[in-house]
């Protein structure tokens, strides 16, 4: 029997978790070739512009496979609508049976993707941060911030965006989570105080420049994950000290490293994967005052380990539920 | 909001439908270059063996995509569970939302699987047809049959499987659905009077030989869907005199005519996709004396179309009693 779990049940079962254990070895054991994670499957549409996205995979061993579509479609906020849905589905590896369905509309994926940017600067970010600077106004920059703040106990930021009304919402619901926010429309404003930066943005045009990073910064480029995005400079990925990305395969394609890789001035061997990372973090940053940057596009074994944590905390209640 | 349906509301609606000729709409417009159908996902377990494939896509200037998740795991039914499995899902390919879960189970890919071969044989079967040889004894074995039985107004099956209590109980099934039955161990015996052979097995090596098909024959192969499976004999194919594909792309890296390519003795030239049979049937059986191979490996144009058949069905359904 097929458990369908709705976003609200979803939101309140994530609430009294923390996943970043589990994404963290779900890096380890994708970057250690323990987990099967075929390429991302695409679909992209014109009018109006949108995408889907399909990451799907298992870890060796595991007694369960995941499949997540994640949809974009930047225009929905004129209607009223998120960005970003989706769902995520769980089905038992030994007989193909799907076990639960995961209704997340999105968040999931939200959470995960966070996380990931957490992750990134547990592990390279200089301590201590005196302030974050976050590259746009939605989802992720809010989602971003939280959990990254949570990781660096650094609750300054400074907000990017090239709308007024943006930033004022953004300043508003962050201040309201005991935030202190700033907000500019010069990027270089934003960044002038912050050795950690957030990109959060679906830019196509490069929006971070090297002259817009002081030496000993993180940053988070988490933006860019088709082939066409790119919110970071060639100049900055060549200059960067540690790049590491969550997959080398993925980035390879899609993601900021591919830009770099095709204008020459980064080679695939000077890149190091989060994986690899967290299970050595001696090949993360080395001193104070290098520029690391994390390539995040998203791998399906955040996917799996999420799905997987939320299922357990559902099914967990739901066997509470069933004896009382 | 998203709707969620059971597979009994989803067999239900299956049974007063004929999604027949929406499937041939699909079949036509897929080979007219109007779908976005990327490659197939796919995973391989192996142990116990087993694999998921993931079918995706849009018709172009549609207002929904599908995505479809079918699992197969060959060793279920000792465990008493059906083999295959799965689910389809419907978003608005304007806003990325949700709209149905359609928890299928599998029945939906087996039915418009089986119209895939009713269809086939409709265009490419010669008349009468007084004997149709199905080799396998599974789901497809029952539901090709069925289908392409309705087709060509012929209720006399031969069967041909390994294990003598997998005939058996599909004698018994087909027979209690007025069926003329006869099963036979021995290729050659069932296909001696068939001038419609159904191939319906998982087999990684050809069941079906050119020596076993008479003049005349319509040969339906549908039971290889993956790189490795493989129905028919590499000269059977290329006898053929008429070689028709579900999918050129797919056929050339899974189902039977890959395997011919790489053997040279058929050329990809020489072949003709469904699609392009329907919209002119001309280009399929030209004479009684012909043999043609309809090589079906399962196209996602017909999960869209046999999901959005479904779903209008089911949203009548619901408006309806929301009426009342």
């Amino acid at each position: 029997m097929t458990a369908v779990y709705s976003l609200a049940q979803i939101k309140k079962a994530v609430a009294g978790l923390d996943a970043l254990p589990a994404i963290e070895a779900g890096f380890v054991a994708y970057s250690k070739g323990e987990a099967v994670v075929p390429p991302v499957g695409e679909l992209i549409f014109a009018d109006p512009p949108g995408e889907a996205h399909i990451k799907y995979g298992y870890l060796r061993g595991d007694n369960v496979f995941v499949v997540k579509v994640a949809t974009g479609f930047y225009e929905n906020p004129k209607h009223g609508l998120p960005a970003s849905s989706g769902l995520m589905l769980v089905f038992d590896s030994r007989t193909g049976v799907l076990l639960a369905v995961l209704l997340e509309e999105g968040f999931l994926t939200n959470v995960r993707t966070a996380l990931a940017g957490a992750i990134s600067a547990k592990y390279l970010a200089r301590k201590p941060i005196e302030c974050i600077a976050v590259l746009g106004t939605g989802v992720q920059a809010r989602m971003q911030a939280e959990e990254v703040a949570a990781v660096v106990g650094c609750k300054r930021v400074a907000a990017w965006g090239r709308r007024t009304d943006a930033l004022d919402a953004y300043r508003r619901d962050m201040q309201a989570k005991g935030f202190e926010v700033s907000t500019m429309q010069n990027v270089g404003a934003a960044t002038r105080n912050a050795h950690l930066i957030i990109t959060t943005t679906a830019s196509e045009t490069p929006i971070l420049d090297l002259k817009h990073v002081a030496p000993g910064t993180h940053i988070v480029a988490m933006g860019s994950d088709t082939e066409a995005k790119n919110e970071l400079s060639i100049d900055l990925i060549g200059a960067a000290d540690v790049y590491v990305t969550d997959s080398l395969l993925q980035c390879s394609t899609r993601g900021e490293l591919h830009h770099a890789l095709r204008a020459g001035v980064r080679r695939i061997e000077d890149t190091v994967e989060l994986g690899q990372v967290i299970a050595d973090p001696t090949l993360g940053r080395a001193n104070e005052a290098q520029i690391t940057i994390a390539d995040l596009t998203g791998v399906a074994v955040q996917d799996i380990a999420i799905a997987k944590a939320v299922c357990a905390v559902l099914a967990h209640r739901q066997a509470k539920r069933g004896q009382t």
